[in-house]
């Protein structure tokens, strides 16, 4: 079993410690803050407060024998970017470390993050698709061109069969699935009829999803 | 065409306000910190530096005829709340507010938002789920048993049609699409052969996919 540290428990740290311990796995939680430490400390495996700059301190804490170690520092640049590179040299299989800006996402790539990620400018993108197409649910990019995404059933749709319904015709996109109350129909049949309040999951044209996306 | 206004351009707000004014929506962004001000101007609407707790500044903004105005204060908590309650007061259609905390999350439903984000929270679940499935890179999840799922194709599967892998008889899993490149391969026939590097789009029990997922 995978074993992982969170260095930094900001929000989005802290979630990432907590998910991934609620998932069953080990999970060391790294925090300069004592009140972030206590805070999560009973629901991780071990919580600690530690200056992760301090190199003697990670080593005693075993850091190197982890697989997995997240860097969760943010407005901290400086410290974000010296404790990746100090992760790597000791031997840590994988650092994923949380950006602030494209700067410090290139950065940490050049000095040997396995991993960047950008937390409030990912779901920033996110929420701003969320707003414009009402009906949307959620999505899959597949392509520039194509994705899969979760609406809910336009109202023209209800009623009918998904062969009497516009979908292939005119939007040329294909229902994957239907969501029905707790229920999954995969692959529906042609003779399916679309009920009210359904989430159908299509696949098609990113121009014709937005047209039937609302 | 909808009209936006984001208030606060921390991180997840400027994501916010790129994001729709790249799609060629109208975006008012407010700060009250003139530097987050000018690094937005040149790409929204209009950016103005103003404290979002004047109410008489809000409006002469004419904030009441925007259609969805998002509230992304951050830390300051106080002025997250009042602003929301400011905002619904003055009749905006619909108010998206971001939460530091699930209280604080409460707080803003109970005073009116008409929607609640957790950036960092949510985001921190999502990058946990995908360190522990290493070739899942996006998934939408259609009920607690079923899930769409995009991952590299498994070795096991290279090679072969997609009717010798295992896909379907093992697994009880369904491929939907095929990503290669840049190109999509919708509803693949029995005949396709998966190729190393594709990413396949598929959908089935959660508990295959975890598998097939690695
Ligand atoms: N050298 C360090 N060692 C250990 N923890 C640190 C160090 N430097 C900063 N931290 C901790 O990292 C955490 C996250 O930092 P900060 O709050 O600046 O980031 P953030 O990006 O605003 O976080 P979020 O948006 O996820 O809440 C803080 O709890 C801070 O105490
Ligand atoms: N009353 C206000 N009126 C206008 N802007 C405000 C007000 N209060 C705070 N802001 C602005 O909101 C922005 C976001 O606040 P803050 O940085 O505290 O949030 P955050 O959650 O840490 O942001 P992020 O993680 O998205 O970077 C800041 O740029 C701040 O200047
Ligand atoms: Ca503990
Ligand atoms: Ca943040
Ligand atoms: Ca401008
Ligand atoms: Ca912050």
């Amino acid at each position: 079993m995978k074993q992982f540290a969170v260095i930094g428990l900001g929000r989005f740290g802290s979630s990432v410690a907590r998910t991934l311990s609620r998932m069953g796995y080990d999970v060391l939680a790294v925090d300069t803050n004592e009140e972030r430490v206590n805070a999560i400390t009973e629901e991780v495996t071990y919580a600690v407060q530690v200056d992760a700059m301090d190199e003697q301190a990670l080593q005693s804490l075993g850091i190197r024998n982890f697989d997995v170690v997240i860097v969760a520092i943010g407005q901290e640049v400086q410290s974000s970017i010296l404790v990746t590179v100090m992760l790597k040299e000791m031997g840590v299989p994988r650092v994923v470390a949380k950006a602030v800006s494209d700067l410090h996402g290139k950065v940490l790539q050049k000095v040997g993050a396995d991993m960047v990620v950008f937390p409030e400018r990912d779901m920033g993108v996110r929420v701003a698709h969320a707003l414009v197409s009402k009906n949307i649910v959620d999505q899959i990019n597949l392509s520039p061109e194509y994705s899969i995404v979760e609406l809910v059933a336009p109202a023209e749709f209800v009623g009918k069969t998904l062969q009497e319904s516009a979908a292939r015709r005119e939007y040329g996109v294909t229902v994957l699935a239907i969501r029905r109350g707790g229920d999954v129909i995969i692959s529906p049949g042609a003779k399916q009829v679309v009920h009210d309040g359904d989430i159908l999951v299509v696949v098609g044209r990113n121009e014709k999803l937005k047209t039937l996306g609302g």
